[in-house]
């Protein structure tokens, strides 16, 4: 059986979004996963603030490396984020899931987002399918 | 007071993100929103399908250029979507987003992310904040 | 194999929380299920309007009778509410469940709850389990 | 002005739903509060379990209290409860709610409900809308 980094060396070999976005995983162990990335003008919207889909997509690639860690290939089927604070260009996310359960064929995961400042910009849940499929 | 097309073009012209997605508006209206692209093999995920963060994208941009062509600027609070089946590069995404409930502090909208075949790939709802700033 | 009325038959038999809050089946088929209650003054929260919880019931309950028509068990993991309208006692609710998707695993249903004068106090939208077993 | 617990004590006067369920206000303090109910034979579904709107109100609950007793009413507009393990006749309920962030308009909370073993068996997040109406 691969070892979390072996599995997370897999998956982000393929990830063409997540390392387009610059994201650095800093840690990672079965249901447990950190990620940093720093927001670029490339990732605002019409506000000038970093679009939904930037938080959300460091989010759910914190998820997605935590769930799959285990071993067991899992996929994404339901997620909610709440939109707190404000992200601008050049602030740095680090975003920090942790297990909230797991059992046989479903995970629920939570994700804290925050800005350099140390402050809570999103909050994230998730719920992923464990598949049979091992890395 | 702006035209729905005037704000859209605003909030387009300012959003890099969007815009990098490739992101093209169909049809805007106060309240309802269409959105079309086309996914590449920049924005899948480590299982060569596309992240997550692509049909969020597309949806909370449907949700941001509806909500906001009433005229009053509005910001997305809270977002859920579910992913539904799996979109592969070059599916043609689109994003069609309607009013469930709007009030004068808060609007409901839902989105349904579609790929070519008309499947629904991805639901969406979400939450915006309607303020006192107009377009 | 036993018909959907039949199941709901079954269901209702042993669910004493929705009917103890008086919940009546109008229409049942696979996938589809509109539900009818009228709140009274046991069902209000300290501002004397339905507490959460009522709207949550009687969407819960037609996802559960709408996803079980269809005969498998299934079993709710992930649902998600939003209070549109406030509802007063002597309201009469109804709740339509439709099916968002359905694959082998997992259903993603959505409930529209209004209220006497068609007006949509609450939106639901829930995800279900499909087990092995028959009802 | 009145205290968390004058606010939660006037708020309870008029919680039919809630003291019809029996629920009991172990701690009150502005953004946090801590609930105690116990599961009886009137509360269960078609599966014999704990209806889903049962978890759901004791969560919904806590988060009223929690965020009501800093003083502005605040009304629920958003709320996701994920089920995830069975809740049966007799089990003790505890819903802890704390909160993830409040600004002037918006507060949101998680809360945790578990059962006499500890167990998660529910995991509730919600958004209200902060008035200008004291208590």
């Amino acid at each position: 059986m691969k070892s979390p980094s072996e599995i997370i060396e897999l998956m982000l070999a393929g990830d063409a979004f997540s390392n387009g976005l610059g994201m650095e995983v800093l840690h990672i162990e079965p249901g447990k996963c950190t990620i940093r990335m720093q927001v670029n003008a490339g990732m605002v919207n019409g506000f000038n603030i970093a679009h939904g889909g930037i938080t959300y997509a460091i989010a759910d690639s914190a998820m997605a490396f935590a769930s799959n860690a285990h071993g067991a290939q899992c996929v994404s089927i339901e997620t909610a984020i709440s939109h707190i604070i404000k992200v601008h260009i050049n602030d740095v996310l680090t975003a920090s899931c942790t297990t909230l359960s797991r059992n046989r064929k479903v995970g629920i995961y939570e994700v804290m987002v925050t800005n350099q400042s140390d402050e809570l910009v999103a909050h994230f849940k998730g719920t992923v399918l464990i598949s049979d499929r091992e890395w």
